[in-house]
């Protein structure tokens, strides 16, 4: 997907919601874990019942791959039921030496055929230029993460004063343009949002942390606006949790749709929508 | 397998060879592909081959994930082929927020049975921490990677001079012990690597870089050894692919024969072994 069609689908559908398929069988229905294959139907209804109050999904691998095999299965089927119109983003946090990077990229863009998938970025421009090589595919770089350990590291200031997230931003940001590559900056510091957008000004971000983390979504919408929304802003077990029950994807509709009223009228309030 | 274990291993062995299974479809001799997982075959075949000159093997998930479900159910038979004398590791270069790491690690240290995995760690603390839970498994940790972007962040500075991969070994050396954490550290940075060992005298480095990419086995051994010898030096490529005929596993015994020879003369030289 092209940076205008998730514009244009941030437009007619008046949201910038990413649902996160978290799916944990731990945690989803218990009559579901009769069906063969759970997790799918799992987030078969999800996605029925959410897809039409969100431009994005975004599975993270951790919960997939701990199945192994089944989960893998289990993630494609996902990736297919997923409709076209919506933006996705493999939840990967991957990056190596560019000859391994690339098979990452493989995986993702090709096999699983994600629009979308997360980099980290230590070990440098290798290790992410090659997954910007595929055409209409996205990085979406770790920038400032929503959780506590985001401050061993990501803050640690250079002797100019630079935080090392900053030249994360400065630096990446020459590797690929806003057609492709976004960051992820964590709903959890709304301040460091804003520091970001002047960093950069016209990609999007990913922005996890809204809901059970903790975030607040206006803060978001205040501090990292641009002329094209710029934000994707994930919400997971706030959405997909919201019952165990027989009622899971109902409740999970009325969760998704609270969340794309609030967008809806952020969107109109700045102007991107009538 | 406890650092007990991998020390006598490295001993009895006289070697302290890692052998990297990045397996590649594109560059296994011709003859394989015919075969039903023609993977398993090329890795089953490697290992015969090594198995008495290496004290691991490290599958690069990389080349398993490309081939989807095919390339885990690769991965999972090799790791059950691999002699339980040997050390495993997952190279794969994980990290997330606390809830999710804790799958990851489940996915490597339960469904695969690996005992270690490498770690990236720009998000910190809570994003490593869940893969130390696990008892008798490893986390191996970026410090200094042996790609050319591993200069992009890696060697930044702080206000007192100290450079990011110092911080990370600093802190991260709080957060396990020598019996539970490793440090990735590049062959290709031999300086960097006595560096390293000042800060972490105790704890095993997996170096990654001799061979191809153009590191020196004298310099790794000069630089980064310890009472225990403290390493794994790895060779994927420069093992691996010695042939792609139907030669390729005496080629690549030949191959990690000379290496563990190399390895046995400096083990003698460093009073390890007699």
């Amino acid at each position: 997907m092209t940076k205008e069609e998730l514009i244009a689908q941030i437009r007619t559908k008046k949201s910038f919601l990413c649902v996160g398929l978290d799916t944990d069988l731990d945690k989803i229905p218990a009559h579901l874990l009769q069906s063969e294959d759970p997790i799918f139907e799992f987030n078969k209804a999800i996605i029925d019942a959410t897809k039409d109050y969100c431009v994005a999904y975004k599975p993270n691998l951790a919960f997939y791959e701990c199945l192994g095999v089944k989960g893998w299965e289990s993630l494609r089927k996902t990736l297919e039921y997923i409709p076209s119109n919506c933006f996705t983003i493999a939840d990967a946090k991957r990056g190596d030496i560019g000859n391994t990077s690339k098979y990452y990229a493989k995986t993702f863009f090709e096999y699983l055929n994600f629009d979308a998938v997360t980099v980290a970025p230590y070990m440098g421009e290798d290790s992410v230029t090659p997954f910007l090589e595929f055409e209409n595919k996205w990085v979406i770089l770790l920038a400032l993460t929503s959780n506590k350990g985001a401050l061993d590291f990501q803050f640690q200031t250079d002797s100019k004063g630079e935080e090392l997230y900053k030249k994360v931003l400065r630096k990446s940001s020459k590797w690929g343009t806003s057609e492709n590559l976004m960051y992820v900056v964590g709903a959890t510091r709304a301040e460091g949002i804003g520091e970001v957008r002047k960093l950069v000004p016209d990609n999007f971000f990913l922005v996890p942390g809204v809901g059970a983390q903790g975030g607040s979504l206006e803060d978001v919408a205040n501090y990292g606006w641009n002329k094209d929304c710029g934000l994707l802003v994930n919400s997971s077990r706030g959405i997909i949790y919201s019952s165990n029950g027989p009622d899971f994807g109902e409740k999970a509709s009325e969760a998704a749709l609270e969340i794309q009223q609030q967008m809806e009228s952020i969107l109109r309030t700045k102007g991107m929508i009538n």
